[in-house]
């Protein structure tokens, strides 16, 4: 724990690469929370970063990843994971030693791998995923209270450096995040489970459907399905990071539907009951504050 | 089509059999807009009934099937759907001839088959199934305007009266419904993909979770598995009646799971991102009204 005089907020300079939903929430949070003295938004696209100036999420924009970071005495990746290793190398060549580094991915043990391997070019880097967001995407949606009582994963390593690890947890905390610290090969296994399953068989379910099907879905398909709504590229990225994981999670899916089809083909109605009672009571327990 | 001067509302005395969230948002629906003079509730505990009454979703209420349908003009069958061919033949020995049938079941061929044949014993029977409710229970989730907006699919046989037919659309736009007439083994083919199967699937995926995975799970998961957490006796009963359409259903299901996982197995990123773009398409185009 850090005392109160060891506080790295204000930040003076946070570079945030990629300003969607999240990074543009992030840009949001700290600037209407005085959490940094300037917030600078690194894109692709000069258009967006325009209209992250304009909606108040970052206080300047630039194409340029080496000019973008700087002066970053934090730099937050938050584009698709898939991009995140090469952006990260090229930052890397353009920062002043010790400069913090996080991202919002929903993988983690990739990426510390990975960027933990920075810590010679001068990062220091310790990986966040705070769960937040939705099916939307893009700055538009962005809103300055979206971490508020939202669980941030936060995934050190045995290389992360203690200081690097409290000033990432106070940026979380800050934004109104609840911090969870996890290791990173533990976030995958657990996230593949809970989260990135969901998504791919949220998806399976509306792949499987005809558009006759499709047609007499009511509220309780548009809620299971809500989720693969989501950015594809995002998700394909993160999915394939995470692949092993994902794989066993599916397996563990795949057992039960196969339970599931044996009790359907015995027409065994207490065992069919008895299914859906365990789901529900987990549920109802886990799920239900 | 019926003219105006052929309405049958409001009725005399509508019975519904089974008053908890479906049929008290019917009986209450139907004694706010005065679609009938008298609406009796037939239940299993009288605890449950008083508490329909001082809702009002109900006049009166009454423990025994024989004297709750007696002066009926219109029955509603508002159990699990495994119960209702026993109620109907009680009941088919209390009412008097032309004594209409329906139900709220949310499968179709079955009942159909073996409802229609209590013409003989004086019902006019004709399916419904109107798509509300939620995984919530109990008349004192009822709300009188339930169905305003939700689609009503209402089920014909050859064997169906014309004009207890059109008395059953009636019945159903008068409480707000949108009517959607189906032949009851599409309706089950259908509702079987679009319900039933994404039902199962939900509580598959909280049966796949460890306790560790759940305690990480977000709004996706939440979303996701809500309609788990329904009553497990009404799926059970109603997964049964539609087995066989089911498993064909599941079947289509495991078809897109096989082909994700061979894209997993392949790390193959364009093929994931189609998947995943082909779901997002159809989601967003069919359910984002």
């Amino acid at each position: 724990m850090m005392g109160p005089s060891a506080s790295v907020l204000p930040f003076r300079t946070v570079t945030i690469i990629g300003v969607g939903l999240i990074g543009g929430s992030l840009g949001l949070a700290l600037r209407r929370r005085q959490l940094a003295r300037r917030v600078v938004g690194v894109g692709r696209r000069q258009a967006k970063l325009d209209r992250a100036v304009a909606l108040g999420a970052i206080d300047e924009g630039t194409l340029s990843v080496a000019a973008g970071v700087r002066d970053a005495e934090l730099v937050v990746l938050a584009t698709p994971v898939g991009a995140m290793v090469e952006l990260a190398r090229e930052a890397a060549r353009s920062v002043a030693r010790g400069t913090l580094l996080t991202d919002v991915g929903s993988t983690k043990a990739l990426l510390a791998r990975e960027l933990d391997a920075l810590s010679a070019q001068g990062f220091r880097y310790v990986g966040s995923h705070p769960m937040a967001g939705s099916e939307r995407q893009g700055v538009e949606e962005a809103q300055a209270g979206l971490f508020e009582g939202a669980v941030c994963f936060v995934t050190p390593t045995p290389h992360t450096e203690p200081r690097a690890l409290a000033a990432v947890e106070e940026l979380w905390q800050a934004v109104g995040a609840r911090v969870r610290v996890l290791d990173p090969a533990k976030h995958d296994r657990l996230l593949a489970m809970a989260s990135h399953l969901p998504h791919l068989v949220a998806a399976a379910l509306v792949n499987a459907l005809t558009p006759e099907a499709l047609a007499c879905a009511g509220s309780g398909f548009r809620d299971t399905t809500r989720v693969a709504s989501g950015d594809p590229l995002m998700w394909a990225d993160l999915c394939l990071q995470n692949r092993d994981r994902l794989l066993d999670a599916l397996g563990a899916l795949e057992a039960q539907l196969h339970t599931l089809r044996r009790i359907l083909d015995d027409g065994a109605h207490a065992d069919l009951r008895a299914w859906l009672q365990s789901a529900k009571a987990v549920r109802d327990s886990h799920l239900h504050p």
